[in-house]
Order: structure tokens, then sequence, then C-alpha cells
């Protein structure tokens, strides 16, 4: 079998640089590097997973969790993150499921990952405590838990949702709906909570069967948006809990020959690239996903580094993005 | 340390139990395998990969690797190939990058994985070859490359070019024009050669100027829609080589105050899920994702049980869905 030794005569150099280049530690030369891995393909060699932890302990690979794929919103913000941590030198993978059974938990603490990040909690994930328990480093980004001292990066949702309410209430918006995110995270609960408290402060009602939360998808965005249309008194502005709910509302609103910004408002949150497209131009709250991932990922390798320092918890500002969905009311507009 | 016998004890059952509880394999009551999931937390027991793979040499994981995860294709094609695999016992990890470079092979050949699935290969890839050379087992979906003998599940790309043309030519189309994919994918280069093929046996002309090869993306889409239509004489349809380049096209169409499937003729290519949303409604040719994903899961399983058998080979057939944006061109329509 062929072994580092080999590919280090082969490369003539060290075995210690062999180790290092193929670990993808610094201080290699590229060219050292390239002569390396050429040596390393010629001889089949192949790093053994057992060897390298003996030596190091560590395997440069990192595990982000996602269970939500198919939203646009998760492989936005995680693509900044392979990128970030490809720059640090450790390779990502994606875990495309919640990993909530414990077989899945033994999966991630088998010693194959170096840390993990966790994108898609819910309120009452047993995950982050496990986690904590076996001392595997982990960063809850996007969603977080409660009752918790662990390492976080997230938006402020509540502001968020401010932010929103007092742009309806400028706007002269009385009847007012949401679609909000599932009650159990964080996101849909924080966005809602801080555009409820909004609306309080601008004594705007928001009236119960005017509120829904629903799955951060198109269809119930769609499905939601048609039903609260459908009132003895419809709503004048909905807000979205995200850009792809928001994308339900916009076209459930066209198939009833209206036209969001003009005949309704419609206001989404994230600002994924999306929301920016000629046919949707949604009025949304930008969720820095790029600052969140790359964050996320320097927060996890500094924990890595110091597995025993005090919790960090870094929060986004978010910001509003002015486009094509908003509209004073079309009533007071007639008046006008 | 906590053995497999520890938790075979605590759970009242043999050690081989235990190991094959714990790997997922079949046989094992679901009221077992609780006992024993619960058994395993309590003592905080971790399987160790080595002493997996020293029993059994699986992991029971496989890898997929796809460099377009922004690309909505490619969650729509991941995620039942993910449901696929665990209802065959399988965890699934996404490697989402090209892992062109060798010290990427060597940790797709480093034992950790039983198989992998590649859906982003480019013509001249290395990768199958290394992985074929190195006897790890491996399936290419979606897109192929020449001259290997590899298991293979994509669609007949080249009858879906064939279609659109055939659609065109039948709605009277004579100015027609294709944003493809790029020419060094498979999917790229064959829906091309289909549709130019299907155009000479109808006798049209496919003028050299109106061909383009994009990545596929939206913005390339938009773009090369706006430069199309700012010619001298302008197409009356555009081919586009996926759905994404024709959600580019559209949004750049809807720009110009134009409407694709009345000013001009838009088709798609893969029937992703947001082709179907109202604002879109546009006519593709549907890819068969789930099936895509299924096959190719169920391919991989066979090929780790008898890695010497000869190579498959799974052909799926396109489908055209008519929707929203095809129609005659617009001058005849006028003239008629």
């Amino acid at each position: 079998m062929t072994t580092s030794h080999d590919v280090a005569k082969l490369a003539g150099v060290s075995q210690s640089t062999v180790s290092r280049a193929l670990r993808g530690l610094p201080g290699i030369s590229e060219k050292t590097r390239l002569q390396i891995q050429r040596a390393a393909e010629m001889l089949a060699y192949v790093p053994s997973d057992a060897g390298r932890s003996l030596s190091t302990k560590r395997t440069r690979v990192i595990g982000v969790v996602s269970a939500e794929l198919t939203n646009p919103f998760f492989p936005e913000l995680v693509e900044p993150m392979r990128a970030e941590f490809e720059r640090l030198g450790y390779r990502m993978l994606l875990i495309p499921d919640s990993s909530e059974n414990p077989l899945e938990i033994d999966r991630l603490a088998d010693g194959t990952l170096d840390g993990v990040i966790l994108t898609t909690v819910v309120l009452g994930s047993q995950l982050p405590h496990r986690l904590a328990a076996r001392k595997i480093p982990f960063v809850l980004a996007n969603r977080e838990i409660d009752g918790i001292q662990a390492d976080t990066v997230v938006l402020d949702n509540q502001l968020g949702g401010k932010i929103v309410a007092s742009l309806l209430a400028d706007l002269g918006h009385e009847k007012v709906a949401a679609i909000l995110g599932p009650a159990d995270t964080s996101v849909g609960r924080d966005r809602g909570t801080g555009f409820q408290q909004g609306l309080s402060e601008r004594r705007i009602a928001l009236l119960p069967e005017r509120v829904r939360n629903e799955p951060f998808t198109y269809s119930a965005g769609h499905k939601a948006t048609i039903e609260l249309l459908a009132a003895a008194e419809p709503p004048t502005a909905i807000f979205c809990g995200n850009d792809v709910i928001a994308f339900g509302a916009c076209n459930a609103v066209a198939s009833l020959g209206l036209i969001p910004g003009h005949d309704i408002t419609i206001i989404g949150f994230d600002n994924i690239e999306m929301s920016d497209w000629d046919l949707f131009r949604i009025t949304t709250v930008n969720g820095d996903l790029k600052g969140m991932a790359e964050n996320a990922a320097r927060l996890l390798i500094r924990r890595i580094a110091s597995p025993d320092g005090a919790p960090e918890r870094i929060t986004l500002e978010p910001e509003l993005i002015l486009r094509a969905t908003h509209a004073p009311p079309l009533g007071m507009r007639l008046r006008a």
C-alpha cells in the first residue's frame, strides 16, 4: 500500500510537507502543493481518515445541516458559507435533513466532521443540546432556539418585522394581514412579534383572522393570499414571513387579475436574488445572507480552535429594500 | 470508552443486533431499534467509523456531487434522491463543489462514502475516470461524458430539443433563436443538436447570430434575450436551454413591455416547479427529475451490491408541457 512517505519521495519533499499539503494546511507554496498532488495522483495515494485523525484529530471537514434546500433561501445562504470555508482551508458537506433522531446525531459526532452549522432548527430542537453535551463545535445560523448558550448568527428579525409595520403605517394601511412562517421557528415567531409590536405602536389593529402561520413555501403563500382576499373586508396590505411566501402572494394576486403594488401591497422578507426579478420587484427586508454565512463560518472555525471560550452571538441589522410592491391603499389614492 | 457491547447489555439485545440497528440495516423491529437508540443515547455511545468499516467495509453514506445548488433544478433533483436513499436505508451527503482536483478525489475515495452520484459533470471531466480507476461505485445523473462505460441516468435531451423544434415549426415560426446551456455539458450540447436537427428537418434555418451558449442562469438568459431582441430582425421565438434561462428571458421580455406567449414565444426545458407559477406558466419540456433521481439512487445501490456487473444506461423520455408562453408569430396572426 502506498504511504505518504512514498509520495514524499516522489515529490522530493519531506513527509510532513506531504501531510500538511494534503490536509490543506497553510504554509505550502502553490507550486509545491501541485507537485505533491501530482505525485499523490500518480501513486494513487489515498490518505486514510484514521491516519489523519491520529496525527491531528482534525478532518478539516464541516457539516452544514439544512432541511429545506428546495427553498431558494438556503442555497443562497449555503453558497457563501462554502466559499468562506474554502478560503479558510476547510471543506463543507451539506447534510440535507433535520438530523433530529439519535442515529443522525451519532453520525454528526462520529469524528468525521470538525464542526457543524445548523441552519434550520425549530424551537423544540434537541439537536443543539445534544451537540453541546458531546462537545461538538457548532453554530446556530439563521434560526435559533431558546435557553441555550451557543454560538449564534441571526438577523434582528423582530426589528425587521417592526420596520415593515412602520412602512405600512406610513403608507396609510389600516386593514393589514400577515402570512408568517411556522410558529415553531424563531424566524417565524420573531418577525411576527416585531410586526405586531410595530403595528400596536402605530395604533393599527392586526385582526386574528388576518394572521396565518404557514410553511415558508410558495404554495402556502399562494393559498393563504387567495383566502385572505376572499374575505368580506379584504386586507389592503399583506406582510409575508419570507420572500418565497411573497412570491406565492404576488402570483395569487396576479391570478386574480390584480397588480401587486397597485391594487394591493405585498411585502417580503430576506431579499433573496429572485425578489429583484423584473416580474416581482418585491419590496422586502434585506437579510444579509452573505454576512450571515461568512460570520457563521468564521465563528465555527474560532470555536474549533478554542472550544472553551464563551459563546458569541452576532446579530445582523435588517434593512428595508423599497421596490415595486408597496403603495398607499387603493381607496385612499382614489379619494386623493 | 463505551462500546457496542455496553449498549447491547443495556438494551437487552445481542451486540450484532445493536450493530445492525445502528447501521440502519433491515430486519430489526421499530420497537427494538428505538430501544437500542435510547440505550446508545443514554451511554453517549458513538459508533466509530473505523470499527464500522472493519466489520462491514460499508458506511451506508452516499455522496452527491453538485456544483450548482443555487440553480433550483439541483435542489429539486437532489430532494427525491435523498428520499429514495432514506427509503433504501442510506444517508446522503451533498458535496457542493465540482471536486475536480486530486485532493477532492481523495476525499471521495477515503472510505467514508459507499458511493457517489455526479450531477454536474462537464464533458472534459476527469473525475469519472478517476473514480472508475479506483473502483469507487458511482453513477452519472443528469449530465454525462463521452467515452466512458459507467452507470448513467439521463434524459433523451436530443429528442427534447427536437420536440421543441417541431412545436415552433408547427406554430409557423421562421425567425428562431436559441439560448442553449454551456457547450461543454452534455445537456447543453445535446439539446442544441436535437433542436438544430429538428429545425433542419422542417427546413427552418437557425442563423449563427441567433444561437448562444450561456451558463444555466437567470442573468445570462436575461442579457441574451435583450441582445437578441435588439437585432434589426429580432426572432419571433426563443428556445431556452433550461427553465432558469427561460425565467431570465421572460423577465427581459416583460421589462421591454412585451408579453411572452403574445408578442414572442419563449420555451423552457426541465419543467421545474417554478415554471408553473402564474406569472410564468412557461411552455417547457418535462425532464422527469423525480424519475431521474430515483433511478440514479437505485442504480448506485445495485452497483454497490455488485461492483463487477456491466454498466447500465437509463434514458428517460422527455415530454412537451404546453402552457402560456407559445403562440404563432405575431405578424402571422395580424395577417390572419
